[in-house]
């Protein structure tokens, strides 16, 4: 399991009127989120798809429990639970500065080949990254 | 059981660098798609906000099956089934202009009273028009 | 000189906790608006970029006179005024639906290759059809 | 002259099929850059709003000089160059993790009171930290 928190002001230009964070605004969030965790690992997504994988979204699923606001200063903990095969799935916690959980979010995504766009298994330095954790 | 459809074209500004229409828009989308069936049915959402009644999201699921590209025109549409009461279930189903559907999703949302943000019932003129519809 | 023009919804995600439509939406609103005059004109910006043009924007002014509001359906006039060279420029004059003019804008795009990013001469397809329209 | 930095990394969803971060997006770092040169001033721009004072946007021109790409670690330096009246400027300079200059901007604000929407003076307690920093 890995676990991995990147820190996220909300910008003014991500409210709504009705003065929230607007919901549609996390996927992105969550998206650094699981960025931040490979850059953990010691993998650079961008590195990833500049040797030709990438890892288009399949599902999102997210449950709001609170609002953000302008100005708020958002921790995304992203986890790892599982071994990844062609599907890789992402787990999501957003706690706002005063410890609250505002929402969580799972997403599922697939390593595809950027030539064919068809499923492939993740990239071996990957692999190596997780088992090399494990130890 | 209503169902109302929208026309959407991806915008530029919407595309990734994987020239896909990035996954996080399809929130905004779902929204006009909802307001879109509010208006469809006599309803105003900016009115209703006017009156001191809120819909925030509570739950977004989303599944994608094929990306959108720049340029196309989506099509997307919303079903509500069920009768709402203090909380509001939306149902959504995106087509390109080719015809496939390429991807489903449902919202959760809830009524709230502006001033004290808790949960109400659905204003009376918006379960009114909906009664009528079953005549 | 070339007239056009686009209607466009301002949807909740584009506003802010002032109410107002973001001011940096409004970008993304004048390139739905050049893109609409050039298929006016019998051009598709997707089928230049699929033919290895692009158009990157090099300079952007845009004056906010008033605001718009969620829900607003506003209307995009986009001029094109003058012959273009390497560099092309539009116009823009944002209005509401009440007729008020919301803000003006000026845009510079430079043609180029996708493959060098070096500039070159608009493409001779597109410069036909702008001979074509002053006969 | 005030001088403020801040730091930005551009997003998966803030790039578009060119593969560069959407000219539209530096609108919101901009306004990323004045927060942070307030805040370094002292100056809450939240707190402000929440004593009634809001500083919607009159005026934009960037010029833009280079793409930025996914990924790139930005740096938005801000400049307050003249003491404030009913409006105050900020400039831009986008710098990115090479030391390039990206593209350089400039906005007016306006002062205004939230109840009437009227222009106003900027609030003593920022014209309080502007002289003070003179000494």
């Amino acid at each position: 399991m890995l676990i991995s928190e990147i820190k996220i002001r909300v910008r003014y230009a991500e409210t709504d009127k009705m003065g929230y964070c607007h919901h549609s605004v996390y996927a992105q969030y969550f998206e650094e989120g699981r960025t931040e965790l490979m850059r953990d690992l010691g993998v650079s997504y961008l590195d990833m798809e500049n040797q030709g994988i990438m890892l288009p979204v399949l599902e999102l699923k997210t449950k709001y429990l609170k609002p953000a606001y302008y100005d708020d200063v958002l921790t995304i903990k992203t986890t790892l639970k599982e071994y990844p095969g062609v599907k890789i799935k992402f787990y999501y916690e957003t706690f706002n500065q005063h410890g609250e959980k505002i929402n969580f979010a799972e997403t599922t995504l697939v390593f595809v080949k950027a030539k064919t766009m068809k499923p492939t298994k993740p990239p071996l330095f990957f692999l190596e990254k997780l088992t090399s954790l494990k130890k």
